[in-house]
């Protein structure tokens, strides 16, 4: 392991961190929050001691990444992102507690949206930005941004942070050079932004919050300015936030292709047709099944779309409580959670395509066994898919249910019930926000145990970064000398 | 397909059915319950009349199966085996409704011990021991004893059952010939079920409930003959269950090696040291937490082991009721019903073998990440594991996941807790029996409607037979002409 490298790379993200912040203490500084400003000038102090410290021991460091250095880095990088990140809420005691801290900025940063904080409102606007910013950083990938917009060379560096920090089980190139993919890839994600806040603000809603929201929906994370979610808001308001969340949960190299106009390859593309299609199979199931609740077809029809595009990307917006629908509607949400938004998205889960691949490993695992001398392929958009990302895809799932079944051990020590624990850890693994019972929408996080929450954090953690690269962290391979 | 050949073999099975059915005619008749008799008498009259118009209409068939026959075979015997298997239930009206019968032999049949009936103490004793029988005809096999004990001949035919109905990643020969493989795993099975009655009558049990007991526990069943299902006996007849649950829940080839004297591979067998560890952790974890809940240690010890060892096998007997302990020890119970016993053992779940290759393989996979040239080798007790049963591993898994979430979305239909129908699921597709809340130890299945319950019925066979079998039965690939 080459740690100066690491250290190198680390000094370079937590410089890029502190830039981040600038915006938010100018808020809070406008705003004359005297907490909040010195929550970040002393957070800002840190980072700078930091960032120099590291520069100089690190200096003349080789920039060419392994595989394995690549993998470390990326979950080192966010763990000391979310470390330094909270410092803010703890220094300005807006939120008391170093770990319910950590707890709120690791679910801003994975894009979770899962808050211990009672009530949102109470927080100063710069710390509100500040936490909603996080999902906007996390959603594309902090070093994917490092990746498209600074000087950072070497192929090899590229190419295994991109594979580590980005959804899905292939990641491909939309141009040769991936340095180029991924600016290709930020240009798209600010531009829908943009394009979500004009909506919002087009809508009535007060310019911070519309920014905001634009945050919580882009990185598909799901904190919000107000109490009550999007509860609150217009009809109009709410179906723009319907919309962009499922925008935000597609393929973003399908943006790119109808950019470069291959509608063709757009509309054939399998999973997002797949993506699409449960989306409109779960509205109109749980429409039926929640009939009679609300006044009019118009506004269950209006609810049934927002939730389900809500759990499905991963973001966790509600603009009902849906913790009191009928169980059907909610093993319906349940079942999205896991299936999550489309690879290569903001959204968090298994993956649409992932879930797809997985299916037809098992179709062509079924075929084999009626005729066991013919030899089945499995395809994707017509393409054969190479065996060993096949085994990555079944090395995954096998991961996921270990993972979720130690975490809601774990958690079980603090005493809720199945249902409570299961959803908690579906809910943060799978960086959705709110689910159901204790932690429904209506409810937060704060009572669970010290141990539960970090549990959680871990889980958040692996979940964004798709598992390996915090896994690898606590294997024995990783550390071994060669 | 050829149809004729599967008729021929079905007709041999019901023949089978009537046979087994007989000792049960018998204690019905000399307990001179008349609705008993007359729904045994009718059952069999009805198993004749099938067995004559199949044998007649499938004469000259060919008795070499193919893959795709066997697959098949396996799934629609088990379906008529409990079709006609549950006709005694209905017949004598000790359950009213066929769907509650139906429920209750496949629950039989698959070892699942889910049972509908509100007081199993009002049922007659002709029909508590065919319940508890069918449990002991399950555990091994129905077609595994066809194999075993008559004239049946041809390789590829009990080749392919073998592999179909016993449990576990890969099926091994004890012996060259697979029909003596067979008779030997028969023998074992007969010789441990009369030391289990032999140690329960020594414990002052009476013969007709030694018997049953012995059946359920053999079959890892979990039918009992008392409402309280274990916790009314001794304790010393509760320790004895705790053995002998875990010795149905060992691979009977480790019997075999034993027999022949090859006691270092049965110490060195991977799989029986980790079951062995994973029973033994759990009872210490559970101890701990319910610690303070029995007046002394010993009797804590032996309701932790007795819950523990249940569930790992996938039995389902009860000391005590569990869904009152804390969530954490009910979190172990979850886990354990998920894993399961060991391959070839009369146990459930996904089985301790295929846990420890899916968690190989998960290894195989980090290192390969950490050292992409490196090639890696997954081994189960030394030896390298073919990527052919990698492969079905990884299917099994894909498959058992898809099947848990849609079981678990359809019964949510009626409306219970979330906790109640992933329980409810759990341990109808682990083949376990009791779950928590509203269907723990002290409650029953009947609660469900009719459509819940034939899906529970569905996963309950799929659990059984190992998904496959079942799952081929809904494939168009299946009926396919060639």
């Amino acid at each position: 392991m080459n740690y100066k490298m690491m250290g190198r790379f680390l000094a370079q993200i937590l410089a890029l961190e502190g830039i981040f912040m600038l915006p938010a203490l100018i808020i809070s500084l406008s705003c004359g929050d005297g907490m909040a400003v010195k929550g970040f000038l002393v957070t800002l102090g840190i980072l700078l001691a930091i960032v120099v410290v590291l520069s100089l021991a690190c200096r003349g460091a080789p920039s060419a990444f392994h595989a394995r250095e690549g993998l470390v880095c990326v979950g080192i990088s966010w763990i000391v992102l979310s470390l330094v990140g909270c410092l803010p809420f703890y220094i300005s005691r807006e939120i008391p507690g170093y770990i319910d801290c950590l707890f709120e900025i690791v679910s801003g940063f994975t894009t979770t949206g899962a808050s211990i904080v009672p009530s949102v409102e109470a927080l100063s606007k710069g710390i509100l930005y500040w936490r909603s910013f996080s999902h906007w950083v996390g959603g594309m990938g902090v070093l994917v941004f490092l990746l498209a917009f600074t000087g950072e060379k070497g192929q090899g560096f590229t190419m295994h942070l991109l594979r580590a920090e980005s959804p899905g089980p292939d990641v491909g190139k939309l141009v040769p050079k991936m340095r180029k993919t991924a600016s290709i890839l930020y240009m798209i994600y600010v531009g829908l932004t943009v394009l979500n806040i004009l909506f919002l603000a087009l809508g009535g809603m007060p310019l911070f919050e519309a920014v905001c929201t634009a945050f919580g929906t882009a990185g598909t994370g799901g904190f919000g300015v107000k109490n009550d979610s999007l509860a609150g808001y217009s009809p109009y308001l709410q179906n723009v936030t319907t919309v962009f969340m499922i925008l935000f949960g597609v393929n973003f190299s399908c943006y790119f292709l109808l950019l470069v106009r291959q509608w063709k390859s757009v509309f054939r593309d399998e999973e997002l047709r797949w993506y699409i299609g449960i989306i409109l199979g779960s509205i109109l199931l749980i429409t039926l099944n929640i009939r009679g609740l609300y006044d009019s077809l118009g506004e269950t029809l209006r609810h049934a779309a927002f939730q389900v595009s809500s759990i499905i990307t991963t973001t966790g917006f509600a603009t009902t409580d849906f913790d009191l629908w009928p169980s059907f509607s909610k093993t319906i949400l349940l079942c999205l959670m896991v299936v999550g938004a489309c690879a290569g998205s903001t959204g968090g889960g298994l993956k649409v395509a992932r879930v797809l691949l997985l299916l037809k490993g098992l179709r062509r695992n079924i075929r084999q066994m009626l005729q066991p001398r013919k030899v089945e392929l499995v395809r994707s958009n017509g393409r054969p898919v190479e065996q060993k990302v096949l085994d990555n895809t079944n090395a995954y799932l096998a991961a996921y249910v270990v993972i979720l079944f130690a975490v809601f051990a774990i958690i079980s020590l603090d005493g809720f019930s199945a249902g409570t624990n299961f959803s908690a850890v579906l809910c943060t693994f799978n960086n959705i926000g709110p689910g159901l019972e204790a932690v429904g929408p209506t409810c937060n996080f704060s009572q669970f145990g010290s141990l539960s929450k970090l549990v959680l954090c871990w889980a958040m953690l692996a979940g964004r970064l798709e598992i390996f690269p915090i896994l690898v962290l606590f294997s024995r391979d990783t550390w071994k000398r060669r």
